[in-house]
């Protein structure tokens, strides 16, 4: 009878400080993604992508999540003066206490818009909330075709999935039917979108974070008005 | 003062059966191998061309850890009648009781190998032992040059570093000095071998089983005449 209590405390803990971090970024209209993939599905490549292009429209902050080492927030610096590395040492999530810490590190008062790139794991990030506005969960096709219906936790929790590396599909024999199936089986409503963000094409990602991020400008600000 | 004599004791515990597994595997002479990588980096391929190849020589089970689906048992059992699954739900890794539990549904004294497909994961599973003779860190170029920096606990603790999707690494960019450097500052003993499960290519392995297997036989049946 002793572990399940302390296991459900951490977890309340956690979301009580996720609730004051969602009240806080949702305050200033900042837009809040958990971005949630295997290790080398491709987030930080995404990120530089996305930084690359929309640092002109708009201010981007960064949360990056890794066991070791600062390489990714070092390929994001070049674009983006809003990163905060948090290195997990044996840690596989991020939780909320250690975002809070970050968003007293960022000029979170400027950013229109924060995405945490969470650490590479597909299983135990999932159920840990952040106080993020939307969860968004990456695969690749090289990872194979049976990895939404293997994590149906992620895909079910998702706003949306992206499907990155889909230039290679061919050569890994990815059957594109097979996940779209399994996909909509666990989710009917997520949307899947097909990226290839080594080449810089993430454009429907790129016209979804555009229009997400308004309109969730736009609720707030009138919600704040009302 | 809550939290952490509780994770103690679930972790002593676990090491507990751990060696009571190990202690048993070790009597009937079973070479046991817990294999751990991301989703996708072509674990499930890896068996199905080692049993395919090795089963006219050994007897080899395998033990597949998921959070959901049969999907990799299925693929295996073409191959082999001596598969248990572990379908995990929300666990990120394999524990030893659950190990435990599938030696009983085994035919464990018919045994040469014994294979543990842990749930793909690079950061989890690495701090549970289960009972296993080595640990096998498994990585495919598709993932990136940067993984094996990025997961320094389980190249530290690996007794031998597979490199998957080798065929794929022009294509990915894949830097291999960068990789092989981090590995070697790492963990200065450990062998990598460069494999491409899909197209049949994994000789290395097939040899380095053969050798580790055998040699361990030998050991155990003179532990015991001694």
């Amino acid at each position: 009878m002793n572990e399940i209590p302390i296991i459900e405390n951490v977890l309340k803990l956690n979301d009580d400080v996720a609730a004051d971090n969602r009240r806080r970024l949702n305050e200033l209209g900042v837009f809040t993604i958990d971005l949630i993939g295997s290790p080398g599905c491709g987030k930080t490549t995404l990120l530089e992508q996305t930084l690359r292009r929309l640092s002109g429209e708009y201010n981007i902050g960064v949360i990056v999540g890794d066991l070791a080492t600062t390489r990714d927030a070092a390929r994001l610096h070049r674009w983006c003066e809003h990163i905060v590395q948090i290195n997990t040492d044996r840690g596989c999530h991020l939780e909320a206490h250690q975002i809070r810490r970050a968003l007293d590190r960022l000029d979170v008062e400027r950013l229109d818009i924060l995405i945490i790139e969470n650490v590479g794991n597909l299983i135990c990030p999932v159920g840990f909330d952040l106080g993020q506005d939307v969860k968004v969960g990456m695969f690749s096709v090289t990872e194979g075709d049976d990895k939404a219906a293997k994590h149906p936790h992620l895909v079910c929790l998702a706003d949306l999935i992206l499907l990155n590396k889909v230039d290679l599909a061919g050569a890994v024999l990815f059957d594109e039917a097979q996940f779209n199936s399994d996909v909509a089986r666990l989710n009917a409503e997520v949307p899947v979108m097909k990226i290839d963000a080594v080449h810089g094409r993430v454009d429907p990602w790129l016209e979804w974070l555009r229009n997400s991020g308004l309109s969730h400008r736009h609720t707030m600000t009138e919600a704040m008005l009302g």
